[in-house]
């Protein structure tokens, strides 16, 4: 067989092998119909629905005879029947039928039938297909024979209910998964990766971490985020912000809902209408939620004339823009109705563009550097612009988006970034450069992105003075550098799986006193720590020392300090680190200063 | 005629001498029939409305024959008329009359008529008084006779459109606003204290000093904060921050909405619901726009178990809610829609309430320190405790409350704070210490406050595990040091007339060249006070000196730094403060060590 290279997809954390894919779907599809033959081996009156290829597998929905529940130990038993059915060398046959053959065929399965009647409604062929005594209702697309399919490369997973055709008033039907590879070792290296996902999962580690939560009573979608949690936000929020400085950015503030007059003007409420939470209080004025920011931060820069001589203006702010998904869709951080976004808005001459994208890039590349992901293997940026074919998608004149594309194409260039063009993937007002990132586990994330803009400008008329006293209309430039907060958390918790660099840690050091006598010179180290704006906590519980040690790495705080006899009678601490690595006894300004060191990026004197 | 003593009622502005208030009433009516008589003079076909005394003065509103339009000349000339009435000694003499002779007497006046026709159904006695020749159906109230007006404290000030009795449907009538008093010096307080509220006045400041802007595409009472603005709610936000990290506090993060299942059982939702903003998405969930910000920090308090070793568990957050105040009573920063509160929520032990409190106090007087608000004169705490007489209005068990008020009451004298318990002005939940300030206008404004709570820790079957290993219910403090940023900020701007505390400037310092010669070094020490934080403006423009510094000036600038040959030979800058005080040359590092020390409240060398 040939080698396999395996490369992971894009947000789902599923395998690709790129092998023939057509030949990896028939194998699945395959498996399917030997996952029913197997079924009806044991279960002879189950009524079968559908079993399609899914992604790195397939399913099968069953109703199964009243009082049947299907255990782990069936699925167990399933798995080894269909193994037997592999050895057996019998071929898929496929031929066409009729409407009368059909309903004769598939007489005992009501879901068949009722696919026969609307397929035959359609006009559509009919076609079966008979692997041994058991045959299907199928398009087809299968192996030849049964010894194509590899017994130790695909496995049964696991249950859930399912509507027949997906609608809540129809019965619940009993789906089977399975997974199903070509070779023994992708399905141990997609196992292996999917256990790492598990382990690093953000919604496992957010829980023991302790960084947000979700209520019943606030509502699925929510996070409310604890201490923890908060104050990793606030210190990338604040990490931006003191990279940005220079670049002369200024924090705006404005509130979260609006007249929807504000998004007829910017356009979104076409686009966007029916995604957005309406708000209604007890008078008739209709407000929104704002999905984006940029349309309210038009309004501050329409506040007043403007000349050439202000720009370029800049705001940012770190404020939750309000979506809604659907339940199905939600999932821990990842996706969710409050979307903290790290957003900022330029506003500036066409002059000015290349200087203050390069700008935004270097921010980029300072705080992805700070978290040892700028530049890493399969890191890339996408040139997203627009698809020439489909130019109703696009709003704005199409010398503008020349331009643009151009402009962004030249600073990735002069940037040296590795970037590819990648057509249709603009926004509707403007090219963008997408930052991809690779993480642990291999997965693709697009996280920071700078977004040209011609078109919000000019809806909304925004203007400057220019050197001649003439009318023009500014530029506006999107950027965000983590993205949505929420987002940005997920992926990283399952990048470090919770174990942070420094200055993200959610706590920096925990102080652990050995007995009763040391307490007061612990929470006295502590509390000077906390002086500085150190996130300290302190252990002086009566338990263990060995205890004590094995819940601050469970906690993955970076370093800890112990105090007993000798740090009292000294002045002075011991400092151990996350990765076991003993550090040796110092002064706590000498801690102090070695951590702002490791905070602010630069290096430490032990 | 007795001394008077002026004071300033809450809120309003308004003045209210504490003389004989029958008195003072009866002069504004008596005002409002002199009105009338001379209105009628000039214009006989003139219709009657209703003439009512107002705080601070009288009002008469008019349907004027068709063509007539009021201007401030006729404002004058009424004016003048009544002065010459008061020189004439007609009596105001009222009698009873029959609903008949009430019909022929006001047989012209189609407004009369329809009052009298429905105090008559009413059962009302109707009783005409008259001036002169003037006739006006009244219910009394007038002084003896018109010579008891004092022509010279009284002033027609302006017209309004008003609809016959409040109703849109109704005909637009004109309403003539008069002020009236005892005293000419009354008059002309009062006039000053107006004039001066109107200079002061935060919407005109705002605007002015660039701090906040509304957009008609956003909608009323939702305020956008510019950069200077913002920077002022992020050094106010910073500044409690920094006095209470001692206390061990720690920032969370909530969404802006939930389900309202919250509310249900926070008891919100039955005292408030009509007043929240409902939202509503695609699907079926329906949501609430956050109002307060307890019921959230509840649920992360919930999110799991806690022993007594972990109280006291401190919550704080700058973040919006949202009420849905009515259109007309929208007024600037003082009555928003969007409302950001600096809050905080404490879960603690009964024994810890008084430490905690103490603790509050002590930030709050900092706070309020920096500011030079602390214990100035007028400046008191209310202790809010529930009326004994309508024990319907407070949930929770009363030996609580007892409990509770005692506490506070105690913490108030601990502290030396000045109280007077307030019986009736407790929170539904709790009593409350709330604390009043004086602004620079004499007026009473309610900022910092201080809640206990025994009802929601229970409602939300809050616990935590004693040092007896039972369950226990926390109670919680809910506190606010500034309350809410957009109602603290409309006040300062108004105190301080837009001349703020260093710490507070939107703008610190602003760097003037004089010359073409000076731009690059004064570039460069803008960019150095930048580069500490240190909000500075450079003005490197063609424009003299004196015009910068003019500017400088207008803006409030605490101080500037002129930038010419002799500052760029020696390496110096030469410092100048917004009190005109010109402080000397220094170099830049020095004069950042001052601005530090002055900000954090502490002590310069200059």
């Amino acid at each position: 067989m040939d080698s396999v290279t395996i490369f992971y997809s894009q947000e789902n954390g599923g395998i690709i092998a790129n092998m023939n894919e057509e030949k990896l779907s028939a194998i699945r599809h395959s498996l399917a119909h030997l996952l029913a033959t197997a079924v009806l081996e044991k279960y002879p009156d189950t009524k079968l629905a559908i079993g399609p290829v899914i992604e790195n597998g397939f399913y099968y929905d069953f109703e199964f005879p009243a009082g049947v529940s299907i255990t782990p130990e069936d699925l167990k038993e399933f798995q080894k029947r269909m193994k037997k059915l592999t050895n057996k060398e019998e071929p898929f046959v496929g031929r066409e039928i009729s409407l009368k053959e059909a309903r004769e065929m598939f007489a005992g399965q009501p879901y068949k039938l009722e696919l026969i009647d609307e397929f035959s409604k359609e006009g559509q062929t009919l076609t079966a297909y008979t692997n041994g005594n058991f045959v299907d209702l199928c398009r087809g697309g299968h192996v030849n024979s049964t010894k194509e399919l590899n017994p130790d490369a695909f496995a049964l997973t696991h249950t859930a209910g399912a509507y027949w055709r997906g609608n809540e008033k129809n019965k619940m039907l009993t789906r089977i998964y399975g997974l199903a590879f070509e070779t023994r070792e992708e399905l141990d290296a997609y196992i292996a990766h999917q256990e790492e996902a598990k382990k690093r999962d953000h919604r496992k580690l957010g829980r023991e971490l302790d960084l947000f939560t979700f209520s019943d009573l606030v509502g699925p979608g929510l996070p409310l985020f604890t201490p923890k949690g908060t104050a990793m936000r606030d210190a990338i929020i604040e990490k931006i912000h003191g990279m940005q400085k220079k670049f002369g950015y200024h924090n705006v503030s404005i509130p979260h809902i609006t007249k929807k007059e504000l998004y007829e003007t910017s356009g979104h409420w076409e686009k966007f209408g029916d995604e957005l939470f309406k708000v209604k209080g007890a008078s008739d004025t209709e407000f929104v939620m704002k999905p984006m920011n940029c349309p309210h931060h038009t309004q501050i820069y329409a506040s007043r004339p403007r000349s050439y001589r202000d720009l370029p203006i800049r705001y940012t702010e770190a404020t939750a823009v309000y979506r809604d998904e659907q339940a199905g869709e939600l999932l821990g951080l990842s996706r969710v109705r409050s979307i903290t976004q790290d957003d900022g808005h330029i506003f500036c001459t066409i002059d000015q563009i290349e200087q203050e994208t390069e700008n935004i890039i270097s921010v980029i590349r300072e705080f992805y550097e700070s978290l040892g992901m700028w530049s890493t293997e399969g890191s890339w940026v996408s040139l997203s612009v627009r698809d020439l074919e489909t130019p109703e998608k696009y709003l704005g004149d199409s010398t503008h988006w020349d331009m643009a594309e151009e402009i962004l194409e030249k600073v990735a260039q002069n940037e040296s970034v590795p970037y590819k063009r990648v057509s249709g993937e603009a926004a509707f007002y403007g090219p963008k450069l997408d930052f991809m990132f690779k993480d642990a586990l291999g997965r693709e994330r697009q996280l920071a992105t700078i977004q040209l803009d011609f078109v919000m400008p000019t809806r909304f008329s925004l203007e400057y003075t220019d050197e001649q006293g003439k009318r023009q209309t500014p530029v506006m430039i999107h950027r965000a550098i983590a993205g949505s907060l929420e987002r940005f958390l997920a992926v990283i918790i399952e990048h470090f799986a919770g174990a942070f660099p420094l200055w993200l840690s959610p706590l920096q050091v925990k102080v652990l006193s050995i007995g009763a006598a040391h307490k007061e010179y612990a929470a006295k180290v502590c509390a000077a720590l906390r002086e500085t704006d150190i996130r300290a906590e302190l252990d002086d519980s009566d338990e263990t020392l060995g205890k004590k040690i094995r819940n601050v790495k469970l906690e993955k705080v970076p370093y800890f300090i112990v105090i007993g006899d000798q740090e009292m009678a000294d002045e002075q601490i011991t400092v151990e680190s996350r990765d076991q690595r003993k550090i040796g006894m110092m002064t706590v300004d000498e801690f102090i200063r070695n951590m702002k060191a490791e905070i602010a990026g630069k290096s430490k004197q032990w």
